[in-house]
């Protein structure tokens, strides 16, 4: 049960054959919801005609709520690109909403963007020295813009994309789509997941491949870090945007396989459920402990407590239900009250619960307030022990790549021993996956796991540039 | 993956100190939402002025979109109760949605109904002969009219009530408000749950027990059937409404047990989850087979399928990933396109069944079609064998007492084998839950299974009452 | 500048070659939504259909708000009926929206009404002791529940309409449709206006005639007091309820020539703008003034305005600028902003006012705090000389027939002299239209001028009955 | 009743003492809402803390539906810029809405234009070529870049508003909003109107000085073309930005007088009301004819029609009942109904029109369908004869500077004698306005007349621009 923002999903497709793609895109973002709930959009352009133009529809909420059926009929054309855009506070307006349209000197561009750049600032500085005016506060408004003045220059939008590339550092996913092209490409790092799939005619590009299963497309590639593919009716072409990106530079985001993504997504050929099964048994391996049954929170928690299960032996419960009905615009319970919110979101299974001594595994511990409801809440339910095994290492640091990790100062794991964590979220023990299982949890792809060992694959930059993310 | 609609849910609450309780009974229904989708609203009354008045806000949809901040906070009263009402096509409408809020006599009523009478068109038309007019459409206002009618004789409302009672036949759980009183009735076979518990001051009725636990009371008791409990400011009376209903005509709905009811709630006694258990376990007793994995059909089929693994050893598994984003708003997909609406809302997890042989529990199947495209779904994702097992016995016999189960030509079950039915949805092996043990889920508790075995508690009625439940 | 609340509006359409009729009933409502801004609703049946059904769509808001094309889309029948309703503080709810669609013992019944019965408690009391229940708080609940009533015993619709009437006391234009037929009755007093026009296979009720021009029909007539219309497929009939109503007890409300009715009606054969011209000769005759020009309270002091240039001599001017796109949902200027409410609404033409004598036109002073706010305006604005004349007489007493006349302690003119009232508002001299006039407004129709003389048509009731219009 | 659409309305607020303005800003627009009705908004700026920051609100629809209680409360600050937007087809977006909100170089900016570039397509492809990009379709987005670039190189806002006025042609109002700063600006033709006022300690500007007296404030001035005024916590500056403009070069849209601002509107010293007054008895003059009645067209007609009335001493009177409930979201009625979208706007007082000689005043003829429509109606109403003056010259040319006149061939008078238009709208006699009579409306202000005369103040630019107003 994190309470970590997710980022964003970006989906994109191309129907060869000249049929609208809106509905499909549609289809695409419901399976990426969980990477962003605050907005979505979706803009399209249509090869048919002869008048190149760019339609576009966004809004704040889900992609159930943003769209119905005369906004999905409206997008007329045959390629397109959406995207689902993360929640926080500060920068929560219409106007941040995704994909970005823009019009510039070889015409018009839509770009979605999925990540976090480090140099945004100085970037963004740059291009005001020169006058330039920014109408959001996303860094994807930045690469927007030296896509669009390098397009000046190169003969094609591909070929500004990759020039571009050169100056940003930091995690992005991209997909770009001039009247006549739809363009994916992915940092050279590979912090966050883009794939690639096909259905009849229409080829995908998307966060994450459950969305390819969703609209009933085949897996073809993960895009590479680093690679910009580019489909025009021509047919696809790849190219390196970077000659150096060698093995070892390469930092995917672990926390994707961990918490991020759905478990019935690969990325770059590592099942995201499989990881989590595995951490599950690493914990048991690690951390083994005597119990009647094995349980986890929900939903997140419940790969990693099957994991656990199989390979201890102790059979697999279900301690919790979750309240699928809470949704984002719940109400919550004033002060007064003795409902706490997590108790709205989730009960106990008091029946499941009273008298035996419980695993519980959850996939991580933030601020540890949440946490420490739900063990409470397991001991007033009559639970003899509570074995607490999270499935990561614990936060202590930054994220400057695209996870709204809080500061130190909230993290429950600053500072602290794990038996001072344990005595504080009150469970009887507590162990975390250690940190040398990570390398196992996504088959020795090389990896970013920052957040956990503080070993940031780029220099992280001087000041905070969070909360800024595509 | 049960798509039967169900019925409606209901919650009460008096706070004797005289604290408004609205809030609390928008959590009870934020609870109770899987009873209904379609409509829902509370109404309140204030025994602190000396006004009696009773102010109610409803509307179509789900509690999370009926009920903001300020819809709330209008609702001042320290009496109060919630509906939520499911959802079919004919009846949807506006006027529909209860409690329903009335003017008679003797003052004002509110009346919130779960259920559905066997002789209401009978009652009804008698009332139309004396004049009476009907704004809706459901049985509750016939109840509500009978209730009027009685308390002109009569010099309580809880004696209104128990007179009203000994005309209705059928299933009723009933919430009814007058402005100093809350009465809380069942019917004499016990068809539908309710429940009681208390919080502090306040005292609540619920259709089931997660909805007290989420406002944090605690259990007092069920109501018995027959049984009607009256709260005042001076306190709480019982008593019972019929002198007969000895214990073998009592007729529980099993399929609360089975799928209606949250896995969470305890309903006469029993754990929903320790019955769902308990199926899935004579499933492996009765119908064993040689697999490698147990995966449920999310969410319903999972318990049943922890208690196939439980019984059978073989190891409990995720096959589904489900996208809890797709909700009632969402846009089917249109023909031509080779996305279905069950693989948007479900996802294989292909990495999981590749080359496995499988155990797939879900709760029940109505008219096959689901069942079908799940197998295939497997089957696509290399699953080397099926094996389907059936939480609950085939579905055969129409229901009057509030589950709208289609009629007798739509149910797969109806006139085939259970291989015939096997061979329809494309699995290896397919089995039931046995009748015979439908005893011990409700452990011998008395019950109605008349879906399964035509065997009705109460005489069914000529012509077709269904469609109005409460 | 009246800020009398208005009371209701009614239209009906009967289509004999079995067109939809939604949408010009749609229009009609739209011409009559000055009678009544707080709901609307239309009900329709389809007489080409085996099936008898009503389908509705009620809902508070403007014609504008509450449908859309969808929702007049939905509405498929051929007959139908169409409401507007007023807006009051304490029953304004969704409840009380018109049409009242019912079911009973011959069937369903749609109704809408407008007026105000002066026995409704005590026909309601009666029902109740019956065991009616009663789901809205307005008398078009009781007249519904009459005509069911009277339905079981008669063998036709409009004889039950008839025979509800004998009970009936008070005002009331009705619309009742059952699934094959239009009925329109109108009280035997003729209070409240209704007329019948006809377009092509249409006929058309309606509360104005110029809802008739709006849909494009010609006028055919007047409903009579005490007349009964019915429309279905073998023609029209028409049938007096009350053998005795005899020129003399008939008792149109004044008020609907003054200030009700838009000046584009003809009620009972009188012009409405030609009574209010006659008003403003009227005063200028009686209350000659020395002045520059006459300016009108836009709107409905306009046509009077010209009636007093006309007559007078003096030119016809603008004072004042209407700003239309202040709607319903304005938010009201806090207090310690200088903008009043009137101010934002009403802007004066300072060019035109500064240094003249002005003679000012509204129809009705009722508390006098807005008539004192203008009158401050155009003192401001440089006015030399403001003469106040107000084309009715002074408000003295309730009005139990429809009209939300408040309280007589709250009326400027109770108790006060007309120099008292002219001081009050800040006025150079102020005249009210002499009540001996009236009769000549309506062509010595014979007419209700309670709310002026306090001389009721019917007995007042000891009890205080406002409130509950249709 | 002229369907030309309006351009857009811009008003500003500073209070010095601290004070919100956000409410006050509200009441503006509403009092500008006739300029445009497609979108609005309002950012404002706090002085009062030490962060500088805008926050903005904007939408789509009228100014009460796009601001409700909640959305003014959360805009906090002193300092503040609203906009109104007009509505064509083509770039009626949510993007184009204003004011823009922009960050840039030296901090952030807020901008609100009224007005059309000539040269914006010019002056966007050379920011284009320096790889600027845009994200709207509107000119305001190239004034906002001028402005942010030249700031770079200016010490204060005020001069690189100066600075970037050089480079604009055409026509704009401007309100600019630093954090700590409002700047009006005009063009030095002067083509739209912009005024100031004080309340006090709050300063204002507003496209018209309605919108001053709305929000109780006095008129201080109107901003000369060519000017600049800045406001901040200092006092209040004036500069010139163009040294040259002398009184020859002046140039304001004659339209503003005859239909665009409201009546109570002074501009430039010259009241609207008496232009429109004045033009009625030119009409008068000019055109005389023997009738029994005045008309005018609601309601832009009435002024002229007023002062034809005074002129030729023919009373004037009322010919048509205009539905002001009647709004934007109106269901158009469908070619088959005998409803036409003009008869539900506009009802003719039949009983005032029968047999009568009449004289109907309207604003203008675009297309000629409307009037068309008109003389129809009042024919079918008995009217023996009808003659049509219209208070403008005949439309011959496009206006490249915020008027959406259609192209030429859409023009009822292009080609046309007015014999051949008179016999068009079936009317007895039609006069125009004499072009030379233009001069004398506005009290002899230089003015542009293009779009009668074709006659432009600056060269027209070679292709087309318009549709693109702010």
């Amino acid at each position: 049960m994190t309470t970590l923002h997710e980022e964003c999903g970006v989906f994109g497709a191309y129907d060869l054959n000249g049929n609208n793609v809106a509905s499909s895109i549609y289809y695409g973002l419901l399976a990426l919801q969980h990477r962003g709930q605050e907005s979505c959009g979706i803009a399209v352009s249509d090869t048919n005609g002869s008048i190149k133009n760019i339609s576009a529809h966004k809004g704040m909420g889900l992609v159930n709520e943003v769209f119905d059926k005369d906004a999905l009929d409206r997008l007329s054309g045959n390629i397109g690109v959406g995207h689902v855009r993360y929640s926080t506070a500060g920068s929560s307006t219409r106007e941040n909403a995704q994909p970005l349209v823009l019009n510039y000197y070889k015409g018009t561009l839509a770009l979605a963007h999925n990540g976090n750049l480090i140099n945004a600032l100085e970037l963004r500085e740059e291009l005001e020295k020169q006058g330039g005016i920014f109408q959001t506060t996303i860094d994807s408004e930045v690469i927007a813009y030296h896509i669009a003045k390098e397009r000046i220059e190169t003969d094609t939008a591909e070929k500004a994309v990759m020039a571009a590339m050169k100056k940003l550092r930091g995690a992005y996913s991209l997909i770009v789509m001039s009247p006549r092209k739809l363009i994916a490409a992915r940092d050279p790092h590979g912090f966050r997941p883009l794939c690639m799939g096909k259905r009849g005619s229409t080829y995908f590009f998307a966060s994450e491949s459950c969305a390819l299963d969703t609209v009933g497309a085949e897996f073809i590639k993960d895009i590479e870090p680093g690679e910009i593919v580019t489909i025009n009716t021509s047919g696809i072409t790849s190219r390196k945007a970077s000659e150096l990106p060698d093995h070892l530079c390469q930092s995917r985001c672990i926390f994707e396989y961990i918490y991020f993504a759905r478990p019935d997504s690969v990325i770059d050929n590592v099942s995201v459920y499989e990881s989590r099964i595995a951490a599950g048994r690493f914990l048991a391996q690690d951390s083994p402990v005597d119990a009647d049954i094995v349980i986890g929170v929900p939903e997140s928690g419940n790969p990693a407590a099957q994991g656990y299960a199989m390979e201890s032996g102790i059979p697999y419960s279900t301690g919790f239900i979750k309240n699928s009905y809470v949704g984002r615009t719940f109400i919550k319970p004033t002060q007064s009250m003795r409902e706490s919110s997590v108790q709205i979101k989730l009960n106990v299974l008091k029946e499941n619960i009273r008298g035996k001594r419980i695993v519980m595994i959850d996939d991580s511990i933030v601020r540890g307030t949440t946490c420490q409801r739900i063990v409470t809440m397991l001991r007033n339910a009559g639970a003899s022990e509570i074995h607490v095994r999270i499935s990561s290492p614990p936060f202590l640091h930054p994220c400057y790549f695209g996870t709204d990790i809080p500061s130190e100062d909230q993290l429950v794991a600053s500072g602290k021993t794990v038996e001072q964590i344990r005595e504080e979220i009150g469970a009887d023990s507590l162990a975390f996956l250690r940190n040398d299982r990570l390398n196992l949890l996504c088959r020795e792809l090389p990896f970013c796991d920052a957040c956990f060992s503080g070993d940031y694959p780029i220099a992280p930059p001087d000041h905070d540039i969070r909360g800024k993310q595509g």
